[in-house]
């Protein structure tokens, strides 16, 4: 099986150390953004990359600020004023470790990081502008998050189709895009990544609820229950194979690997 | 004289409600966005565009773009954690007016919508990278500003070389390579820029020690006297005057008056 995360880290690494700028500015952003994870947009982006004929490689700039921001968003959504986590993979988050206002700047960074990189990359209009469509409505999807009110389907999944759904669908197209895809492969990696997005969120609430941390949160778990759930989670495992099923070789295989392990994860 | 406010006004009106997107997210966004300012960055945009020979309209997304940038800086700047300003532009500051989080996401939103924008003009890449290096340098003076320890003139130069001077370039830089400039205009204009950004602040300091609002703060005030500051102003206006000699046109002169207004502005 394909392990794109060895490239991934050390891209990772490698960028977000090449601009010449402050010490604790670059440290806090690399605080969180080298702190592991499992790096699943950045996979996505390679993957489809490589499934439509490109080497994963080239996809890599656009990998690297997937994860920029992704972290970006992770530290902001941490900060007291949002959900006030103190612990973020293990280890203090970054207003933890840094204090609210380095951890406001160190978002901020890596979120103008990430656009920064991609300047760097010639031409690649339509997989630039994937990324920039899926940062602002994921940054929308917080919005709707910390303003809703209301507790029916229609605005879970309007909130978690900007808030997860967009980073997801920027992954698969960005990396689609820069692999040279016709219009039928990025309409079909679109409804994959629409797909994998909302088996991912629904794994994760269930995951939730066994922690007991959904309670009197709006989740599919407290709305449509646990069974109805893992009922919904085996559908859209299946939808998705259909999806996958013309394509061929080590990159169509490792995306139907990452959906099983997300439609059975554990953690 | 030429006046570039109607035009940029107008822009950021429309380009801000040109996206779909959740009504707080939005209503957050242009609050901030659209309470007037002097639009310095912008106008410094457009005019050099038009100083080096294309028309003012031609640099309208990247002027809008970096007018969005600065808003999303002055959200994060005045919240609690930073400056904790209650108060900006004589409205409620955007945590005040809709809470710590909504102003976190409103900053976040703003940012990334300057990217989006950009990616609706093709090509341009010089303007654009100009645009994110400045952005990133920004918030790296944020940092500095924040962590210095240092009261030396050498620290605070840097601090405001990042903070205020990154993006006076990337205000004039854009323009100007939206506008076709050559190697030599893009020196000068750079130069330009830089010795604006310091006549700006330096005169920035000079206000808050008349509004004795400076007193421990680390300010070319405090540090040089308001007699040594007011002379360094008159230097760098001489400078700037002598910078633009080689100008023709209404964009120089709109140039030059705008330096002069801020060498000698009472607020």
């Amino acid at each position: 099986m394909k392990d794109y995360l060895p490239l991934i880290e050390e891209a990772l690494d490698r960028y977000s150390g090449s601009f010449d700028l402050p010490e604790m500015f670059v440290r806090s952003m690399r605080y969180s953004l080298l702190s592991g994870g499992k790096r699943i947009r950045a996979c996505l982006c390679l993957a489809c990359c490589e499934l439509v004929g490109s080497r994963a490689e080239d996809a890599l700039p656009f990998a690297a600020a997937l994860e920029m921001i992704h972290a970006y968003s992770l530290i902001h959504d941490d900060l007291p004023a949002m959900d006030d986590d103190d612990m973020r993979r293990g280890k203090p988050s970054s207003h933890k470790a840094f204090g609210e206002g380095n951890a406001i700047l160190a978002g901020d960074g890596l979120l103008t990081m990430a656009m920064r990189l991609l300047c760097d990359v010639p031409g690649q209009e339509a997989a630039k502008k994937a990324i920039f469509q899926g940062a602002l409505e994921m940054a929308a999807g917080q919005s709707l998050d910390l303003n809703v009110t209301a507790r029916d389907r229609a605005s879970l999944q309007r909130i978690h189709d900007f808030k997860t759904g967009a980073l997801f669908r920027a992954a698969c197209l960005s990396g689609a895009f820069r692999g040279g895809c016709d219009a039928a492969d990025a309409s079909r990696l679109r409804t994959f990544a629409d797909k994998l997005g909302l088996l991912f969120q629904m794994t994760d609430d269930l995951l939730d609820q066994e922690k007991d941390e959904a309670e009197d949160k709006l989740t599919y778990v407290t709305l449509l229950g646990a069974e109805r759930t893992r009922q919904e989670i085996q559908a859209l495992t299946q939808d998705i194979r259909a999806l996958l099923a013309g394509y061929e070789g080590e990159a169509a295989t490792y995306l139907l690997t990452l959906t099983d392990r997300i439609s059975t994860r554990k953690a």
